[in-house]
């Protein structure tokens, strides 16, 4: 058994949360009930929209949730903690409600990803777990899409594992990189625990192992006759590496009725390489034989080669991918909206005097707003249960511009924020992996304009609000105001 | 029980290492004798040197390595692999040697960190697990010491868990930001497993909860009289953080003989706040109450607040530690380097056209070169197991310049490679986390030049040859050349 075999995942939280659970348990609060919302402020690489992903963890987190004697004897012994809130954590389930958007759902600034409505210290407890969740998969699947769009149709792998930030960032970024768009992955891990498709041949080093590249290719051929591709880079891909991958194609594979699959090129300048290569095989009737390559590859340096002409069939990306290496940190965060007060909320408000960091309080909903055609105009905050009506032009305020007049005409709405998990249990079955990735796809396919889909200066998705809680929102800021200037 | 509580981390890898495996098993190729190398080639951040980190873990894994029949039963649904050898890998187990640089020793590029010395399947399938350990472990400890440095004395801790790549990232980044130097973390089950200090207060939920800032403030003092530290930008730092903080210390805690420890700055602008809240508390005669600081910072940000002169006692950096946001790659790599022929070893080499990118060839050992003040002036390869005399003066080869006549004079050398794993076993006990810490300070300290150290354009370490060592990889590189031209 090793370390990393065995572990509890509830104690992966910061220890203020511990503090105050406790210091919650110690002023008579702990049932309390309170609602959190999670939502960032800023899409990575400027974009114009993320990726919502890690909910199905999450849940099963939650669900789970658990102190062993072990661990309470390990709060025991920072001598901060009550023997009665350290016998309440040994007995400690989470009871909370979870509301969240369906995953893979595409997610815009300011809005409500996810709200837990739970006592106190339930609600506090799992804070940072929530938090490295969303924000690691989310920031993986985002990364993805960029890659894969900028492949614009080419197939795109993640070979990423070795440069992932430990385990659980090479496992859980492949998933969140499968959500994005990728057809599969080279960590094998991540292929069982998600049933995602795995890719791989060789390394550098089954070339150095042999006498010589021919025979490495060659042994590699008879071996795997139906799937080889070849690694043509380890001493010259145009004298040597593709040289023996033709004759290794005609030699070995083709007398008995196999074709030379692919050659990957991992070294050197991938646009001139790729279309010498191109030629090469194409002029020894190997057309069919596919061209994939890697190198520190990324949505950038990829729509570079293709712009340059690059004869490129596949692209395995590794660091850039599963580092997210441009843009490595999304900043989800975790804030309390309201506070119970019998049967009611009270919204609470974080104000700053920078304007874009004021949260949006109480108790809410988000809606995606359709147009008649089914584009996805804008995103509307509502207060919880509160009704509208669409069928007919829908007055709502753009919070940029409250002043203006405007109106939903002939537009629908879906509601975003649905109902996980309820008194500590799942309510909803859960899609599979497959069934989230093809949902992403389709929203980007359907619903989300390309204009907030390009690299450069995306369109910014409104995020409007209904006259109601827009009203709410300033009634609150302007009391909260005055109380610190009296 | 979660996805998350139980692993069988001996599937971290990648999928070619099985293709591979299999591939050589089919040839007949499994019980060659080989040796890889892991090295780097270029210091994160464009730094003089970087930190190795991550060994017990390597150790850890492949001392535990094994593949269950689900496992087996998972390649077998590939449709790949041939009976013979999935029964083979389910009695797996690794019996090679692993030599490595102690965890914690100051590391440049090109030269061997670690050396695996096995049976060629054995090598090879524990590629992307020791990688994507060191890779991550280093890469953090590495930044970790950049950002300490830049604090010049005052505390870091680490409170990046929510920002991390997942899970592991943040447990076993709080572990290598310890070896690094910070002080303690933030997150719980880095303490837990790692005994590493840990700290935290409150969040502005807290804050957020009670009626008013004054009241939040006020019960946390009663529940930590002897540890209050407050968080006083929820609403405005100046004109009612500092003033509830001064009234708490005042009318709740030195009446009790308490005192006020600190309060927290997360927001706005910290250089001008820091040196007001000093102000305010120095009036109030709170003149030993800490001013911790928090929000995005790293080294730069860090050695701009104090070039402001601001009045900081100690900092929480989060997430561009956690993720290494500046550079969040750390490259190193794992070459074939030799292949066993009978009892001896052929050195391989990988050619490239880029000069830098030619691989160090065959069995080797590092030294550090100590001056007789004991400043390391320079690494030096030798052949493994070459004797050499450093007594008198040594003339050795600076592949850069070898044309050079170089000697050491009055020099001692230390071997930094040194076997950990024997036969699958570890035979050296290993050091406490806090030893690694203790010798991370030692070396950069004492041994290390400061010029290596800085942050602008550091003097480059030299990586040295013996004579030997350097007619061993041009005689190779001659060969191999030639056969390719031939």
């Amino acid at each position: 058994m090793t370390q990393f075999d065995s572990r509890n995942i509830s104690m992966m939280m910061d220890f203020y949360e511990m503090t105050m659970a406790n210091g919650y348990f110690e002023t008579g609060g702990e049932h309390s009930r309170v609602a959190f919302d999670v939502f960032y402020r800023r899409n990575p690489d400027s974009g114009g929209f993320s990726i919502f992903a890690g909910l199905e963890q999450i849940i099963d987190y939650v669900e789970n949730m658990h102190f062993t004697k072990d661990d309470v004897e390990y709060f025991r012994a920072q001598n901060l903690f009550s023997d009665k809130f350290l016998n309440y954590l040994e007995n400690f389930k989470f009871h909370g409600d979870i509301y969240a958007f369906p995953e893979g759902t595409i997610m815009y600034p300011n809005e409500p990803i996810m709200t837990v409505i739970a006592d106190l210290i339930d609600a506090q407890l799992i804070e940072t777990a929530i938090l490295t969740q969303i924000n690691h998969q989310s920031l993986i699947a985002t990364k993805a899409r960029r890659i894969v769009r900028a492949a614009e149709g080419r197939l795109v792998s993640d070979f990423g594992a070795r440069r992932a930030h430990n385990f659980d960032a090479a496992i859980y970024g492949a998933r969140a990189a499968f959500i994005g768009g990728v057809i599969g992955t080279a960590t094998v891990a991540a292929g069982q625990l998600f049933n995602i498709p795995i890719n791989g041949t060789m390394a550098h080093s089954w070339v150095m192992y042999f006498k010589n590249e021919f025979e490495a290719f060659k042994r590699y051929a008879e071996v795997y006759p139906q799937s080889t591709t070849l690694l043509v880079d380890t001493y010259d891909v145009i004298h040597s590496g593709i040289p023996n991958a033709i004759k290794v194609a005609k030699e070995v594979l083709e007398p008995a009725g196999n074709r030379l699959k692919g050659v990957r090129i991992d070294s050197g300048d991938l646009a001139y390489l790729s279309k010498k290569v191109r030629k090469m095989l194409d002029d020894a009737g190997l057309n069919d034989c596919k061209i994939v390559v890697s190198n520190s590859l990324d949505e950038f340096t990829i729509t570079s080669l293709l712009n340059q002409g690059a004869e490129i069939n596949s692209f395995g990306v590794g660091e850039r991918l599963i580092t997210a290496r441009s843009e490595p940190v999304f900043g989800a965060v975790y804030k309390i909206v309201a506070v119970g007060n019998g049967d009611n909320f009270e919204p609470r408000i974080k104000v700053s005097e920078n304007v874009e960091k004021i949260t949006n309080p109480g108790l809410k909903n988000v809606y995606r707003i359709y147009d008649e055609k089914g584009h996805a105009v804008a995103d509307m905050l509502a207060l919880m249960n509160e009704k509208f009506d669409l069928s007919k032009p829908f007055r709502y305020i753009d919070p940029v511009k409250p002043w203006k007049q405007r109106e939903f005409i002939n537009c629908t709405a879906k509601k975003l924020l649905r109902l996980y998990v309820k008194d500590g249990k799942r309510v909803e079955n859960l899609p599979t992996l497959q069934e989230i990735r093809n949902y992403v796809k389709n929203q980007l396919d359907n619903e989300i304009w390309q204009e907030e889909q390009r690299f450069e200066n995306p369109h910014r998705h409104y995020l409007d609000m209904t006259p109601n809680y827009y009203e709410m929102k300033m009634n609150l800021l302007y009391k909260t105001r005055s109380q610190l200037n009296g």
